[in-house]
C-alpha cells in the first residue's frame, strides 16, 4: 500500500465523525435513565402541580375575611393527598399543610405562625393577601409541556423531572456496542503467564474502561496474534458491533498486519496516517457495516488518540453533540521548545497560582511508553504544528483528563 | 419534642460526616474497577518494560560499531515479543522495533530510516549514540512501586496502569448499599393511578440516580403511607443496609411522622432542625448500625440538600475525602438581595461573559416546588446567613451542578 499524506487532527476527527450515526432509540425503565441520552423529548403526562396548593403550613380562607383580629371557624382539614372535599364559606377556614390543594372557595393562605388556634376557632394575626403562598395549577410544568429535550444526557435531577411528569419509561439512544481488539504475540493477560519478552495487555481493558465511561457497552475480545489470519478470525466476530476499536499490530510496522487482516473482511481504509504525537499511525475504515477505528499499540498514544477520536465518536454515536474535547486557557508553569510537523499532545499536571489561574506544567519527558505518567496527568496541553516556543506564563489550550472522567 | 435550636450548614455536615464510615474492601475484576475507589495501594507485580527496550523501529548494534558509512552484519531480526536468543559481536546487528528487547551485546540504536539496508548488510547513514531511543527497563515502574495509591477513584487510564502491573483483581471499597423511603399518602409512582390531590414520586428515583452517579448502590422501598406503623414496618427491612435515606413526611408537619416511625426501632436522633433553605427541615441519626438522612419532601429541597449532604456522605463511604461539594467564584448577572437567617441556595444558570469570566444569575423566582427549574439550572450560588445585598458584577460562591453529574 502507498503512504498516504498524514492528515491533520482535526481532518481526522472530521472524517471520524462523518464515518458514523447516532444508535437508533430503545426503551428503558426510569430507573435505567441516569447518563442515558434522550432519544424524544419528554413531554409532561399531567400538570404539575395539578391544582392551586398551598406552598406554606396554614388555613385555607376567602382573603377578604382576613382581615387582623378576624376569628374563623375551622370546617376540616385537608393533609397533602387528602384534599377537602367540601367549599369555604364566608367567615370558614380550613387547616391544610404544604402541598395541599386549596379548597373550593378559598383564595388566600393564613399562615400558622400568623394564627391563634383555639379548638375550632382560628384567629387573624396578620391580614392575608389574596393569592399570596398559593402555588398556581401549572406553576411547575403543564400537560404537554416538553420538560426534557431530545439529546439531553439524563442527570438524577432529569430523572426526578420525567418522573414527575410521570414517565415510567424513556426512550434513550442505544448505548454503541463496541468491540476492541488488541493484536500481538508479546500480549498477555493480567494474571496469566507472560511470554518471553512479553508485557501485560493494558489497553484493552483501559479502552473497555473508557467506553463505559462514556456511554458505551464494551465488548474486549481475545488476543490476535500477529498474523492476517488472526486478525481475520477475529474480524468475522465483529459484525453487528456498532464499533470496532483496534489497537496495536504496530510490532510488524505500522498497522499493516491489521490493516491487512481487515482487508480480507472488506475493510475499505479512509486515512492511517495523522500528524499528531503521541499516536501515529492511526486508522480509520469501514468494514461491512463496522466502522473500525485503529489505534495505535503503545498505551499513552492509544490513551491519548482516544480522548481525541474516540470520545467524540462515543458521543456522536450515543446521540450527543460531537467535537473536539473541550479545552481551557491555562498557563504555562514552565517554558515549552517550538514543536515540528506534528500536533502534540503534552502530559502535564494542573495547579492554580496565586492570582487564581490555571497553570499547566508538564512532565519533563514525554515518553510515549510511560503509562504511569499518564495516569498521574491532569492535562494534556495542545501544541499546534509548529507553534512556536513559548515562555512560561504564556496562555495554551489544554484538555483537562481529570474533569473528562477518563 | 422539643425543637431544638437550628444549626449551620455547615455543623450539619461535620455531624453527619462524624457518623458515617468508609465501607470494607471488597475484591472486582479488573473489568469492573473503573470509577471504584481504591481499599488498597495497587503495587507493581512487575517492572515495565521488563527489560532494556527499543523506542524505535531499527537496528540493535555496539554502538563503537554505529560509524557513518560503517557496514555491518544482520545476524537476526527481534520482532517484539519474540526476543533475539543470540548476543550481538562486533560488526554485527539485529533488526528490531519498538517495544524490541535489546538484545546481549548491543549497547545502541541504528534507526531504520538512518540505515541503507542491502539483503543481510545495514550501511550506517547517521552515526549512532550509545543508549539513545533505548527505553531502560523499570523506565515507567519498578517491581513494588505503588502504581495507584489508596483511595484513588480508578480512571481509565488507572484501569490500564493497573492491568501493565499485571493486576486482575483489584481491592476497592464496597459500594455503599442505599435505602431510599418516600412517605406520604399522596404519592404515587409513575405510570400508576394517582389518588386524589396526590403527585407522581420524583423524589426516590432522582435520589437513587444521585446514589448511583455517586458510586452508591441504591434501593427504592415501597413508599411508605403517612403512619407510624407504616414508615416503622419499613424501618424492619433497613437492617444491614449502609444509609437510610427518607423523603418527606411533612405532610403532617416536620418530618415527625418519620421520626416517631423510626424511633420505634430505635432511631436516636443528633439534629433535624437546618438554617438553610430550600431544605428545612433535614433529619440526621442512628437507627441501631443504621445512619439515617431524613431530606425533605420537597424535591428541589431534597435534591439540594442531596448536593449538600448526601453526595460528601456517600464520597466518605466510598472511600473518598468528604467535605463540602467543590465551589467556584463567579460573578452576579443580577443584583440579588440580603439573606436572613437562613444559608440560602439560589438556582442559577452558568454563561461567560466578554472577559472570560464566569456568570451565575439566579432565577428570578426560587420556588422550591419548581423541579422543571431545578434541572434546567447550572448551579446553586451560595448565600451565606445574613449575606448583605450584592450588585450584579459581585463576585459570589456557587456549586456547579453540571460538573457534579448530578
Amino acid at each position: 500500500m502507498p503512504t498516504p499524506a498524514m492528515i491533520s487532527v482535526e481532518d481526522a476527527r472530521a472524517r471520524i465523525l462523518a464515518g458514523l450515526r447516532p444508535m437508533p432509540a430503545e426503551i428503558v425503565a426510569l430507573a435505567n435513565a441516569w447518563n442515558r441520552v434522550t432519544a424524544e423529548p419528554v413531554l409532561a403526562r399531567l400538570t404539575q402541580p395539578p391544582s392551586d396548593v398551598s406552598a406554606m403550613d396554614g388555613y385555607a380562607l376567602r382573603a377578604a375575611d382576613g382581615t387582623l383580629g378576624a376569628t374563623l371557624k375551622v370546617i376540616g382539614a385537608a393533609p397533602a393527598g387528602h384534599p377537602f372535599a367540601g367549599q369555604v364559606g364566608p367567615g370558614e377556614t380550613v387547616r391544610l399543610f404544604t402541598g395541599s390543594v386549596v379548597p373550593k372557595g378559598a383564595d388566600g393562605i393564613l399562615l400558622q405562625e400568623d394564627t391563634d388556634r383555639d379548638g375550632d376557632m382560628a384567629t387573624v394575626k396578620e391580614a392575608v393577601v389574596a393569592g399570596r403562598h398559593i402555588r398556581r395549577a401549572g406553576q411547575d410544568f403543564a400537560h404537554g409541556d416538553a420538560v426534557i429535550p431530545k439529546g439531553r444526557k439524563m442527570t438524577a435531577r432529569d430523572v426526578g423531572l420525567a418522573a414527575a411528569a410521570n414517565h415510567p419509561w424513556i426512550a434513550v439512544h442505544r448505548k454503541p456496542r463496541v468491540a476492541i481488539l488488541a493484536t500481538g504475540d508479546e500480549i498477555a493477560l493480567p494474571g496469566e503467564p507472560i511470554p518471553p519478552g512479553g508485557i501485560v495487555s493494558s489497553n484493552s481493558h483501559a479502552l473497555a474502561a473508557l467506553v463505559r465511561a462514556m456511554g458505551g457497552d464494551p465488548t474486549v475480545l481475545p488476543v490476535a496474534k500477529d498474523t492476517t489470519e488472526a486478525v481475520a478470525a477475529a474480524a468475522d466476530q465483529v459484525m453487528g458491533y456498532d464499533l470496532l476499536v483496534t489497537t496495536g499490530g504496530a510490532s510488524v510496522g505500522d498497522h499493516d498486519l491489521v490493516i491487512s487482516g481487515l482487508q480480507t473482511r472488506g475493510l475499505v481504509v479512509d486515512f492511517w496516517q495523522i500528524a499528531m504525537r503521541p499516536g501515529k499511525p492511526l486508522l480509520f475504515g469501514q468494514m461491512g457495516a463496522v466502522p473500525v477505528l485503529g489505534l495505535p499499540g503503545n498505551p499513552v498514544s492509544a490513551l491519548v488518540c482516544a480522548a481525541l477520536f474516540l470520545l467524540p465518536a462515543l458521543a456522536l454515536m450515543r446521540g450527543l453533540p460531537a467535537g473536539p474535547p473541550p479545552t481551557v486557557t491555562a498557563v504555562l508553569g514552565v517554558a515549552v521548545r517550538e514543536n515540528d510537523r506534528r500536533a502534540d499532545h503534552l502530559r502535564a499536571t494542573v495547579s492554580t497560582d496565586e492570582a487564581g489561574r490555571l497553570v499547566v506544567t508538564p512532565f519533563p519527558v514525554q515518553d510515549s511508553a510511560m503509562l504511569r505518567r499518564l495516569a498521574l496527568a491532569d492535562a494534556l496541553i495542545l501544541r499546534a504544528p509548529h507553534a512556536p516556543a513559548l515562555p512560561a506564563g504564556a496562555e495554551v489550550a489544554a484538555i483537562r483528563l481529570d474533569t473528562l472522567g477518563i
